[in-house]
């Protein structure tokens, strides 16, 4: 059974998940690490090898097909090597000063499409806003499970991102924790809204679009942008330019503007910097709390395009060599078709 | 001049420093992304080069040797490309809700040999101690500048952990700002102290030596262990047994000890992963600040074991295949010389 355990410093939690390690100790040596992975003739997420994926619990296919069969577009199936286990109780306990629970979790894979070489970015928009509406559903369905405090999705696109499968996909984690990352943000933006009693994301919408230094795209309900403060060269982030603290709230009007503007950011990525490997996470609301005035979901989005980084790591601290103001207007200036 | 930026939601200070990038938009294409650094064949570092560095800042040189020439054993210098600029004020100011000021610091470099091909693992005991020494000395000097408040020290070593340069050496940002990591330990080790009165880092010590499952060496004066909840594989903390706040009141004589207990586990992890690239960062209190009751300066050190992570990067949350139960007990039972 893995374990969450929670720095008692941070109060960061980590999941020591050893059986997804294929060896007792995980370890590469010199010549793998400097190799790709292995490419792997056999894909479990291609059209016709359904039955190598554990059951699907939710797909999306053409009407009038049969619940069996190659016939979807769309599906989302248990990851076969799961960090966490769905089954159990969470028992959370001591351990002296230290903190701990049983890894209970679901772990899923968005299989975005039927074809091993189309790339989310290049899906119809239709196929597209499909899966930004079956991180909906699965949100929706998963927090019916009290167990779970957080739904957290991201997409790690390419070898550099750390994609293990080159086939298209998305992962989604359900946690009975916040993650760090989330819990500093709402952390942040409550100490923002007990002061100015204003929504901090909304704040910052407002002073991009007045701006527009670091604005890249904008429609009637979305933003792009380039933070104030990135992290790393062309971070970008896509926020809804009304205040909504809970991405599984909606419309589909919304998703559809939502589509446009997202995968066109993801065309202009990859016309800038050669389609490099990016990651997105969907930052949202944890699915234990009802709506709530001081935090406002949105997307991040980080191409990985400098070295590996070094110190960074162990810092929190980060060195951009890219202005915002720069890649933004980079962006915003490309032609698209 | 390079420009330090804050996060208005989570409060991480960035430093965006264009003058680093050596294209206005400093993009690799896929193909150099691929590709190792370039070897190259000149190398600032090596003894002859000395005009090729900035001038130096503190050097260790056989006694009786004249203060210019080849005859040093280790060389602090500038870095030649600074990501924070050494002269000016700090000119904190608003730009609209967010916060930014100038980019001062200090960006040196420990030039830990003269040999180009000699790691810092490999050499004697009295050198690496002299490396320990040199921080040591740069923190006492750097902190009578009282624009800065936290002097951060740390070690890429190898391409995959982010080293631009092959001839060992180590790194030491001097800054006006606390970095977020050392800003979350330093909240999280006085929430404690304000709760028990006791320091949690001794806490810590104290149940790891009852324990014994996650120590991998001691002597007197430090324990090497696997922490609770490590990030990543085989993470490994130094940290003194007894209370100290501020790396700079080391004894020469626990310098002594840090030496032997920090550089024998330098050489475990190297026979037990295959001389891996890693990162270590010092982590103090800030010069700023007095003795401190509640924080305890310590060393932690990650090797890249594991291929690129992919969402660890956004959430801030972990997935770790290797227990610290299973890495202590391997580390501890190797043979060594």
């Amino acid at each position: 059974m893995p374990e969450l355990r929670k720095d008692p410093i941070v109060s960061r939690w980590v999941i020591i998940s050893t059986e997804r390690a294929k060896r007792p100790i995980n370890i590469f040596s010199a010549a793998e690490r400097a190799m790709p992975e292995a490419d792997n003739s056999f894909c479990p997420f291609d059209a016709g090898n359904e039955t190598d994926t554990p059951h699907e619990v939710l797909s999306y296919r053409a009407e009038g097909a049969g619940p069996q069969g190659t016939n979807w577009t769309l599906r989302v199936v248990p990851n076969k090597f799961p960090a966490l286990m769905i089954e159990g109780e969470l028992g959370r306990r001591a351990d002296g000063i230290y903190d701990k629970m049983n890894g209970i979790g679901a772990h899923e894979v968005i299989i975005e499409t039927q074809k091993h070489n189309e790339q989310l970015a290049d899906l119809p928009e239709e196929r597209f806003q499909d899966v930004l509406w079956a991180y909906r559903d699965r949100i929706i369905d998963l927090k019916k499970d009290t167990r779970f405090r957080y739904i957290l999705i991201f997409k790690n696109h390419g070898l550099g991102a750390g994609a293990s499968l080159d086939h298209s996909h998305s992962q989604l984690i359900a946690l009975p924790i916040i993650p760090k990352s989330v819990a500093e943000e709402l952390l942040g933006s409550k100490n923002y809204y007990e002061y100015k009693e204003r929504c901090i994301y909304c704040d910052i919408v407002s002073q991009e679009i007045d701006e527009q230094t670091r604005v890249v795209s904008e429609n009637e309900d979305f933003i792009a942008m380039c933070p104030y403060a990135p992290r790393f060269p062309f971070e970008t982030w896509v926020l809804p330019k009304h205040h909504r603290s809970h991405y599984e709230d909606c419309t589909r009007s919304e998703l559809k503007n939502l589509t446009s503007l997202f995968q066109r950011t993801l065309h202009r990525l990859n016309k800038a910097l050669d389609y490099p490997p990016y990651n997105f996470m969907l930052h949202t609301s944890p699915v234990s709390m009802t709506t709530l005035p001081y935090y406002h979901w949105h997307i991040e989005i980080t191409p990985r395009i400098t070295r590996v980084a070094g110190f960074e790591r162990g810092s929190g601290f980060y060195i951009n060599p890219t202005a915002p103001e720069v890649s933004a207007q980079f962006l915003k200036e490309l032609g698209l078709p």
